[in-house]
């Protein structure tokens, strides 16, 4: 009983991650209700981010200058380079405020279920990254799941012999959380990763 | 650290209603990463609406044709008006396919905080349908609000004069709930809304 136009919008949100039916129904009446700058503003934004932000021919982050703002940053420690999976890890790490040196984003995780093989990431440009010389540290960052855990084994196998000291971020209880509540595998490592007091 | 125009469209994002921090960043990322297409189709699919949409002349609601599908259907019954606040009332009702009258849609509720009065809503449009007669019953379908309340109670005091019966939509505990998570005011409304059995 929708107009044609307004379901179809609905859709395209539907679409969308995270949005489900009634999301999408909000999100459409309120596009319908909203002036229509507003509505264009919007869409101006999605167009100009698909025009916009391309990818640092270095880190693979996101970025609109090439090379993006960290790798160009001439005081970012070179020595260490924290390898994550992708460009909103950079975000997430960089807010912080801890770490001081560069990233390489892989663009995705070993997954062989999903058909994505080593070729597929951007491993190759790190290869060249450290043959260029003057990486003492890689960070293996990837996501604590079976895909980033496999990426992360598969790394350090191939980074070891070229050098650097190749180090995997830590696993464990999220600080504020209550032990009640950790599932086996976090509780294992969490006391695998027990440090001296 | 993110790209401006990246950040700007997070922003556009968070705009939205029910759309928080962390939900725009998700969004915001899934357009860079979703084929240039697909972004288009949201931006033409928003465009359309704004474009397409208007209001039925005679019913307020939301269209893509004047009168709308309902207003211009000749087997619906034109005795009984359902009078609702908002366009998506009107989809809740009809997904029911209990109802086979037809409805007007108020564009609000009075809420003398927010300066909306009778005047601003489309009380006039109603009062010439009723006028024009054949009008049996007129459904008063509002919120069960503070605002939804008094809009039924000045439409109750200003039509039942001009002959039609004038009724509620019955308030109560929901169907499938408990009645043990019922508030007084519902609990209450419950009670004095019983029914011979």
């Amino acid at each position: 009983m929708l107009p044609e136009s307004l379901q179809h919008l609905i859709d395209q949100f539907k679409r969308l991650p995270g949005i489900g039916g009634k999301s999408a129904q909000r999100l459409a009446f309120h596009v319908l209700r909203t002036p229509r700058e507003d509505a264009e503003r919007l869409c101006e934004a999605i167009r100009l981010v698909k025009d916009r932000v391309t990818y640092c021919t270095i880190c693979s982050n996101i970025t609109d200058a090439d090379p993006c703002l960290i790798c160009a940053d001439q005081s970012r420690d070179r020595t260490s380079i924290c390898v994550v999976e992708e460009p909103q890890n950079v975000h997430v790490i960089e807010k912080t405020r801890g770490f001081r040196g560069t990233y390489h984003v892989l663009m995705g995780a070993i997954s062989p279920l999903a058909g994505v093989g080593p070729d597929d990431l951007k491993i190759k440009d790190l290869l060249v990254r450290i043959g260029a010389g003057g990486v003492e540290e890689i960070i293996l960052a990837t996501n604590p799941t079976v895909e980033g855990e496999a990426t992360a084994i598969y790394l350090a196998r191939l980074l070891k012999p070229l050098g650097p000291r190749v180090t995997r971020i830590a696993m464990g209880i999220p600080v504020g959380s209550d032990i009640e509540y950790a599932d086996d595998l976090t509780m294992t490592r969490a006391m695998e990763g027990r440090r001296e007091l």
